[in-house]
C-alpha cells in the first residue's frame, strides 16, 4: 500500500478509489506535543476499534463521518478528506490545560459546555484561536463554517455524554477533528478515542484516558480495554 | 486624597461624588507582565496628556469614555466605573505575541482588523480566551456585551487609524479596557497611550512605542513627545 501520510497515531494509505483511503491506528502514544513518546502494543486496536464503535453510533445520530468500515484490526477504510486544521475542544468539566489558563480547579463543572479551537500546528505548539485567528489564517472558507464546527462539536458532545454515561463513564472533554470530502462537505474525521477524550469512572473518579500516560498513573491497555469492553455493551 | 486603587501604571483616588473618580498617571513602565520594569520621570504626564487628547476626540465621534476632564499635568477627572477584565486588543499588523502565537511575519500586514480577547490577570499572565471563557469567568452578563466590546474596539480602531496617519504614524495594534458606569452603560475606560499601542513611524518604520523599553531599542522620553507633539497637530 501507498503511504500517503504518517501522523504521531495514525498512518493513511492509498486505495484504487481516488475518494477513498485507509487508515491506520498507530501503537505509538505521544503527549506534551510529542516531547514524551512512548509504545503501546495493541493500543492502535483498541482505538479503532473504539472509534468505529462511536463513529458508527454517531453516524446513526444524523452526524456525518468519514468512516466507510473497519476493514481489519488496526484500519479503517475511510472517505478522503482535505482535513480542517483545527482541533475542535469540547470541554465540560476544568481539567487539563483549560484548567490551567483560566486558574479553575480540575474537576470543576463547567457552568455550561464550552468549545475551543486550537491550531492544529506542531510547531506553533497547537496554540488556541479565536475566531478571527482563523478566519486570517484561511482555515477555513467562512464564518458560517466555524459555527458549524462549534454545532457538530456540542452534538457530537450531546450524545456521548449520555453514551458514556450509560456505562459509567463521565465525558470530561474531548478534541475532534473535522475534514472537508470531495463535494466540500464537512465531515468529523479521525478519532474519538481515550486518546483524544478524557474519561473518569463514575463511581471511582479513576482516569481511563490518555492522562494516564502523560502523568504515569496508571496502565494505559487495560484502560483502553475496559472503555472498549463497556461501550461494547451499550452498543 | 484616598487611595483607592494602585496598578502598575496608574493610581486611582476617590473624591466627595461617588460616581467620580481621580485617575493618575505613573511614571513606573512594565513589560512582560511585571518582569520588566523602571521609572522614567514625565513619562506619566506624557501618558495622561495623550490619553486626554485622544479620549476628547474619540468622545467627539461618539465613543462613550470615563474621561471628565484632566485636572493637571498627570491626573484626571474621570467617571467611576466597574472595570471589565477583559484586555479589548485590535490588530491591523502582526507584531508581537500574535506574530509568535501563530507564525506570522512581525510587520506583515493582516488581510483584516482583527480583535482579541485577553483575561486581565496577573497571576495567570493574562491569557487569551474566547467567549465561552467569558461567559464562564463571569466576566460580562452576557454575549451581547462582547459583541459590543468588539464593536467599540473596531470603532476606536477606525476612528485611530486615521488620527494617527495624518501625523505620520501606523497603528499596529492596542489594547483597551472598558468599564460599566453607575447605570451599567459600558464606556472606554484606562488609557490610550504609547504604552497600550504600538506606533510606527510611516516613512522610517522607527518605533514609537513601549517596545522601546520591552527590547532597549531607544528612548522612551523622546519618543512619547514625539507622539504627542504630532496629536497636538491635528488636534
Amino acid at each position: 500500500m501507498e503511504l500517503l501520510y504518517e501522523g504521531k497515531a495514525k498512518r493513511i494509505y492509498k486505495t484504487d478509489n481516488p475518494n477513498e483511503v485507509i487508515c491506520e491506528f498507530k501503537d505509538s502514544l505521544t503527549a506534551f506535543n510529542g516531547e514524551k513518546a512512548s509504545q503501546e502494543a495493541g493500543k492502535g486496536a483498541l482505538n479503532c476499534a473504539i472509534t468505529t464503535l462511536i463513529f458508527e453510533a454517531l453516524e446513526k445520530e444524523g452526524i456525518p463521518t468519514h468512516l466507510i468500515k473497519q476493514i481489519d484490526e488496526t484500519k479503517q477504510l475511510v472517505k478522503k478528506v482535505e482535513i480542517i486544521p483545527i482541533e475542535v475542544v469540547v470541554r465540560n468539566i476544568a481539567a487539563g490545560s483549560l484548567a490551567k489558563r483560566l486558574g479553575l480547579k480540575e474537576g470543576e463543572k463547567l457552568p455550561f459546555t464550552i468549545v475551543e479551537f486550537y491550531y492544529k500546528n506542531d510547531d506553533l505548539n497547537d496554540p488556541l484561536i479565536n475566531d478571527d485567528h482563523a478566519m486570517i489564517l484561511n482555515l477555513v472558507d467562512n464564518r458560517k463554517e466555524l459555527d458549524l464546527l462549534r454545532d457538530y462539536g456540542r452534538k457530537v458532545n450531546d450524545f456521548l455524554t449520555k453514551f458514556f454515561d450509560k456505562v459509567g463513564l463521565i465525558l470530561v472533554d474531548f478534541k475532534i477533528e473535522f475534514g472537508k470530502d470531495e463535494n466540500g462537505n464537512i465531515i468529523l474525521a479521525d478519532e474519538i478515542t481515550p486518546d483524544s477524550c478524557r474519561l473518569w469512572d463514575k463511581k471511582t473518579g479513576q482516569k481511563l484516558d490518555k492522562d494516564l500516560f502523560r502523568f504515569n498513573l496508571g496502565d494505559i491497555k487495560e484502560a483502553y480495554t475496559e472503555v472498549l469492553n463497556r461501550l461494547k455493551e451499550v452498543k
